[in-house]
């Protein structure tokens, strides 16, 4: 059976249905339990070992509702591993203008930080995780599928960390030289080491709160050269 | 035909071979090229696309005669994965004694400046880049050999990062806090981005020698607080 319009897992947040105004509303459903199954198999199997039948199996439809849908397979992957980009447009959306507020040099340090444990929450989510490595597992077959996901999901965010640095260079709230350059050394101060590890380790523990905020206020230290 | 004894393109160093004492001079060149033959299939193709037969024929061997040498394709894969983690126990036992040399501050900067360069220039190589992602591409199917490979690659050279650390603290010559801490900030400011871009980039550019240099020195400036 589909499941109830609106229920999603984090991870199938604004797969925008195309031509979802002309699309009926079981239909929408449908879609949306396609790729909820979908990307369930995915994760779990790889591309390789996932079936369009399995997934229609899974989703509750039928094998031509999963083509009329997503046309095949590997439409339906590619659909899928761009529609989780969502969140990280989401998240480089919300930075732009989270630290319009500042006025003074004295709150960077506790704004950094507050951006910081929110960034690394969300990188470190086993979901993304799993995500990553899907998506690096099938780097070869689809070299111009993954480099597409680089560049929507952590290079966007790159990007909007950027921007936001040169902004607040611009303002006089920020001392560094480049802010792209700036925006590179916070990320992967905070989350290079949790990224590569958790490329390797599969079932490693997800860090606690109180260790992503150790984390995130050590890599603000050392970025601001405390 | 074996491959001539001694010949390796810079991954399969130190496969140690089993028994070596007992083995005759044409079984370890027999060894050798199904090594090679097995690397360079995995990397083109992945695990599962990759056969015990392909291998054989690639190699110019018998199937029987990998079989004696490797076991199944599973073992094959075990021994190749594990066996090229050789290069980053080679770097991280050149790193221990690395700075012997030095006795006053001021030549630290230039020390962690070719330290950086040479760290960098290994890990950036199309071939360690491609083994990482072979290896994240099976990490569900073999999280204990994934893992293994974290422990004796990435995390080896980074827990000898962190003891020369600690040995230049000792003899006053960097100030860090956390010398474990203060290795991980180093090696992620270094290779943090070109190693995560690299897993989903896969024909992307191999950085120049200028722009290896270029974000060495940059790594290290920042790590010092400049």
């Amino acid at each position: 059976m589909p499941e109830p319009a609106g229920a999603d897992d984090g991870l199938l947040v604004r797969i925008t249905p195309r031509g979802a105004d002309r699309a009926p509303r079981a239909a929408e459903g449908k879609r949306a339990a396609i790729a909820r199954a979908a990307t369930e198999l995915f994760l779990a199997q790889g591309y390789q070992a996932t079936s369009t039948e399995q997934v229609a199996s899974t989703a509750g439809v039928s094998k031509q509702t999963v083509y009329n849908q997503f046309g095949d397979k590997e439409r339906l992957f590619r659909e899928i591993v761009l529609g989780v980009t969502a969140t990280a447009e989401a998240f480089a959306d919300a930075l732009a203008g989270s630290m319009d507020d500042l006025d003074s040099p004295a709150g960077l340090d506790a704004a950094l930080r507050a951006l910081a444990r929110r960034y690394l929450t969300t990188v470190v989510s086993p979901q993304v995780l799993a995500l990553r490595r899907l998506v690096i597992s099938e780097a070869t077959r689809f070299p111009d599928l993954a480099a597409a996901y680089y560049e929507r999901g952590p290079a966007r965010v790159l990007a909007a960390l950027g921007d936001l640095f040169a902004d607040l260079v611009g303002r006089g709230l920020l001392r560094v030289g480049d802010p792209t350059r700036a925006a590179s050394d916070f990320a992967f101060l905070l989350l290079g080491r949790v990224l590569d590890e958790g490329m390797f380790r599969v079932a490693g523990p997800v860090p606690t709160p109180a260790e992503i905020e150790a984390s995130a206020d050590h890599a603000v230290e050392v970025f601001l050269g405390r």
